[in-house]
C-alpha cells in the first residue's frame, strides 16, 4: 500500500484518476489539491465519486505531499515544472501528466508551448512513460512524463513499421479524431455542447503541440528524423481518439505478423485479426489500444487504425500502468475494468 | 464459485450481464446461449469482451444449463416462461431479466403483453427482484422476476411516501425519460442514430407495458390500489432514466429525513442533499439510484428525481445484486464500478 | 421595405434573428451592435452567414440605431430596459428577445431576475408578444416583449383548457425538457459538450425565472390565478423544447376538439391527430409548435404534448412574426422554412 | 412551372429532397411513389412536411410519371437502371441520386454494386452531375448522374490540384469522415443510436464504392490515371461530410489562389482564407461546400479540408441545382436557405 497525492484534480484527468485510484487495491489516496475549489468535498464536485472517495480538496499548502511515496500532478502545463525538484528532493516520485517534461529538446519545447521551463535540468532525467517502449526505465524512475493522448495512439499505431524500417518515414501521415474531452474542462466557448455536437472539424492544422512529441517518439524508434504531417479533429464523443494512420511500404511484410509480434507479450495492446475496424468505444473507460492493420486492395500504402480513451490509455490508466510499473504492483492492478458497451 | 448460464446474450442487458459477470469474482461463466449467433464468439460480437469473455454462443440445445446453479434470461419477453419450469425442476435457480414474471395478475399480464402465459403457476412463486423490498424473499427464491428499468426509478422514488402515506394516491405522476438503449438493441427505423439524436419526444402515453408493473408495487406499499399517470419519452443518450414524480401532500412530513431514513442501509440507493438535482451521468455504468427530494416553493406538490443507468440498476447489476443476495454472497460483489464521468 | 437594427448579436439568439433576416424579403438590416466583438465581420464569428450577411459588428455608441423602423435586442437581461426608451423617444419600435417587459408586476421581476427595473414605467406599456393571445395588441405596439422559451412551449399547450375552464387550474404541472442551446452560448463548464453530452438532469427545481411569466399567461387566460408546478430539464440535444403538461379534468369537453378550434386559424400552431406524439425534430428551424392532445386510459388526467424549436417559436421566429404583425406583412413571410428532418 | 416526379421518397434523400422541392418555386410536385407506403400520406411519415407536402405515395404503377417534365429516383442502387429508359424514351428527362449510372466502365460498376448493369447503352449517354466539372453537358442531358456524397466533397477539395498539375498523383489520400444519414433509413443494427452515438470508426477500408467514382472523376480532371486511398469513417452527427486530403506538391504554386482563382464564379463553393479550419455545421442544410487550403509548416505536403451537408450539396441539393441547369431556371433558385447554426 503506498500514499499517493494528486495536485489539480479538478479537471477531466484528474477525476478519471480518482476513479481509477478509488478502485485500486494498492493505493491510499492522502490529498488532493486544488487552489480554486479548496474546502470542497470531491464528491460533491463529482458526484459520481460519492462513496468512493471521501476527501476534500486541499490548498497545495497543506497538502503535506512530502510525505506521499507518489504524487501525480494532473495541472495544466507549466505546474509541474515548478513543484517537481521540491518533491523529488524530499524522496517522493513524481508522474506528471501534463507535457511539462515530455520533450527531450528544451528549445523545442519552450517554442511549442510558449514557456520558459523552470527546470530544464530535470528533463533528461524523465522517463517518458509509454511503457511498451520505456518499461525498464520507468521502473526506475524518479520522474515520469506520461505522453499525451494523441502521441500515445499514434505511436503504438507506427512503432512496429519504425522498428522494422519497412515503410517511407519521411512522409508519415496521422489524421487523429478525438472525443470533446481531451480539450479538457474548461468554460471556453468552441466546446459547449451547442458548438461541438451534430458537428465536425479540424483544428491546429497549421501546427500542434502534440506534433514534435509524436515526432520525437517515432525518430527515437525509427533511428532517424521522421517527417510526419499530423492533423488532429474533434469529434462530437466524450471519450475517444481514432488515429487514421498511413505510410508508404519500402520493403514487403507479413505486416499483420509485425504488429502481432510486437505487441505479443503486452496487456494493453490488442492487435484485431486483418480487415477489422476498432471503435472508439470497445475500450471505453478502458486502458487498452485496439489496432488494426490494412493493406486496401494489396497496394504499397498501409493504413492503420490506432483507438484509446483518451482520459485512460490516453491519460489516467497510463499513469496507474506506469505508478504499477514503478512500485512493482501487477502491471494490470486496478485497471482489470471491461470497457462500457454501449 | 458458483455455475452460471445466460440465455440469449446478444442485447444490451445480455452484454451488460457478461461485463459485470466478467469482473465477478465468484462466479463462472459456462455457457451463452443465441440461437442466431450459435457459433460465434462473443468476443467477435463485442469487442469491447475480447480478453474478458472467452467463450462463444451455443445453441440453446446444446448449452446444459441443467448443470448451472443458477440462470439469467436476457430474452425478449415470452422466452423464460416456456423454459424456466424446466430449469427448476432441475434444481437451477432463474433469474429473468424480462417481464414474464414480473405481474402477479396473469390477466393484466395477458393484456399489457398480447400473449397467452406459458407457465401461469408460476407467477405466484417469482419473487419481484427489487431488493430495497423483497430482500429476505430474494434470498430464498427459486425464480426472481428482475424489475423493469422504468419501474425501477419510478418505485425507488415513491416508495418511502407510499409507505408513509403522507401524500395523495389516487393520481401520482411519474414523468420519465429514457436514454435509447432501453429500447434495445434491434434493427428498428425508430431507434437508428439520425433518427433519435438531436431530438426528444414522448412515447407510449396512452399506455405503456411499465404502468402496471410500477402500479403494483406502487399499490403493495401503499397498502391499497393507486392511480398513476405514467409518461416515458426518449432522449438522445445511451444509457440512464430520469424520472420525475410528482406527488401531492396529504401530511406535513420531513421529507427528506424520510427518504433518508428509509434507504439509510441501502448500499445501491443514495439520497442527496437538499436541493440536489442528479444526473444521469453520475451512475453511469453503476448499480446506483441516486435521488433528491424536492418541495417547489414550499407548496403541498413534492417532486423527486431519481436516476438510474437503466442497464444496470435497471436491468443487469439488478440481476447480479439479486444473485447476491440468492448465493450469500456480499451484496455488493462485483458491483463496486464507480460511475464513468465524463 | 424596412430598416432593422440588432442589438447584442453573439449569442444564439441573435445568430438565429441573423439567420431569418437574411431570409426575409422585407427588412434590410442596417446594423449589429456588439461591444465585445466591434470591428469583427459577422460571417467570420459565424461562417454559417458567410454570403449571406456583410455587416461587421459596431459599437453600440456608432450604430445610429435611431434611423432605424425596428431594433431587435437580443442582449442578456438587464440591457433592453436601459436604452428603449430613448429609442421609442426617436420613433423606433422594439421587440426584446429578453426578459425585461415580460412581467407586468415590477416587483415580482425584481424578485426573480434580482436587479431594479431601470424602466418601469414601459412595463405597462409594452404588449406580450404571443400573437396567438395578443395579435391586435402588438400590431400597435411601439414595445413588444417577446416570450421565454419555455413559457411559449407551455403557454401554447394550456391555452385551450385555461380559456375553457375545464380543468383544475390550482394544481397545474409543466413537467419541460430544453436542448442546451436554450442556455445560450455562454463559456459556463455546465454546458460544455462533455457535460452536458449523454447526459440528462433537471434543474432549477426550486424555482426558475419562467415560471412567474408562465403563471402570468396562463391566469389571465383563466380569468383568475392558477397554480403551477414548472420542473426545466436539460436534455442532450442542440435546439427543442418538449413541455409535457398534466392537468386533471373538471368538466367532460372533446379535448382534441376544442384545441383545434382554437388553433385554428393559427399559421404556426399544429394540432396533430390523437394518439400522435410530436418530436421536437419535426419543428427543427421552423416557427411552428406542434401539439397533442392525451387522456391516458381515458382517465380524468389530461396529458398535453407540446414542442417548439427554443431559438425559432421560442426566439427569433416569434420575433419575426412578431415583426410581421407590427408591419402590416403577411405573418408568415421569411418564416416558410420547412423544418430539417433529418 | 415544371412537372416534377419522385421515385422512393421514404430515405433521406427523398425526404430531404421533397424539402427543397416544397421550397421551389418553379417545380410542381405530382407524385411520389413508394411501394411499401403506397396510400400513406407523406406528411404521415415525415410530420415536418406537414403543412409543406399534401401528397400520398403512390405505388409506382400509379403515378403516371410519363406525364412528368421530370424525375428524381431517389432510389437504393438498381432500381434507376431499370426504369430509365422507358422515361427518356417517353420524353421525361431523369435525374439519378443513386450510382447506376456514375461509373462509365460498366465492369467496375458490376465488380463494386455485385450486379449485372440493366442499361449499359444508357451510361455513355448519362452526364454525371457535378456542376463545377459539367455544367455545359448537364444543361443539356437528358440523363443525369447525381454524385455521390464523399466523391462530391473529395472531388471538389482534389480538383484544383489535378488541373493545375501540381501534386503528385500516384498516392493520394483521402480521409473522409461522414455523418450517420449516410447510410441511409435502413433499419440496421450498427447505424442504431446506442451503437453509432458517443463512438467514431473507420469503415470499408479495403474498398469502398466511392473509390471507383473519385478515382474516375480525379484522373478525368488530372488527364491521366490517379492513385487514391479512401478512408471512410463514421461520426455520431446527423449530417454533414468533411474530407481530409493530403497530396504531395510537385511544383510551387499560390495554392490558396489556385483555389479562389478555380472556384471565384461558383455559387456553391466557397474557399475560406487562409487557416481556416470549416466545420461541417457550418453548411448544415445548405448546399454549400467550404474549402480551407493548409500547407503545415511549409512542408512539402498540401492538406486541404472539404465539407459538404451529405444530405444536400452531397445529395438531394446538387440534384436541385442540376435540375436548374437543365431547365434553364437560376441556379441558385431555391437553394438558398442559411445554414442552420447552431
Amino acid at each position: 500500500m503506498i500514499k499517493v497525492g494528486v495536485v489539480g484534480g479538478t479537471g477531466y484527468t484528474g477525476v478519471e484518476l480518482l476513479r481509477l485510484l478509488a478502485q485500486h487495491p494498492q493505493t491510499e489516496l492522502t490529498s488532493i489539491t486544488s487552489r480554486g475549489e479548496a474546502g470542497t468535498s470531491v464528491a460533491e464536485m463529482f458526484p459520481s465519486l460519492r462513496g468512493h472517495v471521501g476527501l476534500k480538496f486541499v490548498d497545495p499548502s497543506e497538502a503535506s505531499l512530502n510525505k506521499c511515496d507518489l504524487v501525480f500532478f494532473a495541472t495544466p502545463n507549466g505546474i509541474a515544472m515548478q513543484q517537481t525538484q521540491a518533491l523529488l528532493d524530499a524522496g517522493v516520485r513524481v508522474i506528471d501528466l501534463a507535457a511539462d517534461f515530455r520533450i527531450k529538446d528544451v528549445k523545442v519545447w519552450e517554442h511549442w508551448y510558449g514557456m520558459t521551463h523552470a527546470s530544464p535540468a530535470l528533463i533528461s532525467e524523465a522517463v517518458y512513460g509509454l511503457p511498451e517502449v520505456n518499461r525498464a526505465m520507468i521502473r526506475n524512475a524518479r520522474l515520469v512524463a506520461n505522453p499525451g493522448c494523441y502521441p500515445t495512439a499514434t505511436q503504438l499505431g507506427f512503432l512496429p513499421l519504425m522498428e522494422a524500417g519497412c515503410v517511407e518515414t519521411g512522409h508519415l501521415i496521422a489524421d487523429a479524431k478525438s472525443g470533446v474531452s481531451g480539450a479538457g474542462r474548461k468554460a471556453e466557448t468552441n466546446i459547449l455542447f451547442s458548438e461541438a455536437s451534430d458537428n465536425f472539424k479540424a483544428y491546429g492544422v497549421p501546427g500542434h503541440r502534440h506534433l514534435p512529441e509524436i515526432r520525437q517518439g517515432l525518430s527515437a524508434a525509427a533511428g532517424h528524423s521522421v517527417g510526419l504531417t499530423f492533423v488532429p479533429h474533434l469529434t462530437p464523443m466524450i471519450r475517444g481518439i481514432h488515429a487514421t494512420l498511413y505510410a508508404r511500404i519500402t520493403r514487403e511484410e507479413d505486416f499483420q505478423s509485425l504488429f502481432e509480434t510486437r505487441y505479443a507479450d503486452e496487456p494493453f495492446v490488442d492487435v484485431l485479426p486483418p480487415k477489422s475496424h476498432p471503435e472508439t468505444r470497445s475500450v471505453r473507460a478502458a486502458n487498452t489500444c485496439r489496432i488494426a492493420v490494412h493493406r486496401p486492395q494489396g497496394g504499397d500504402t498501409l493504413v492503420i487504425l490506432s483507438v484509446i480513451d483518451n482520459l485512460v490509455k490516453g491519460a489516467a490508466g497510463q499513469a496507474v500502468q506506469n505508478m504499477n510499473i514503478m512500485f512493482d504492483f501487477d502491471e494490470c492492478l486496478g485497471l482489470s475494468q471491461v470497457p462500457v458497451l454501449p
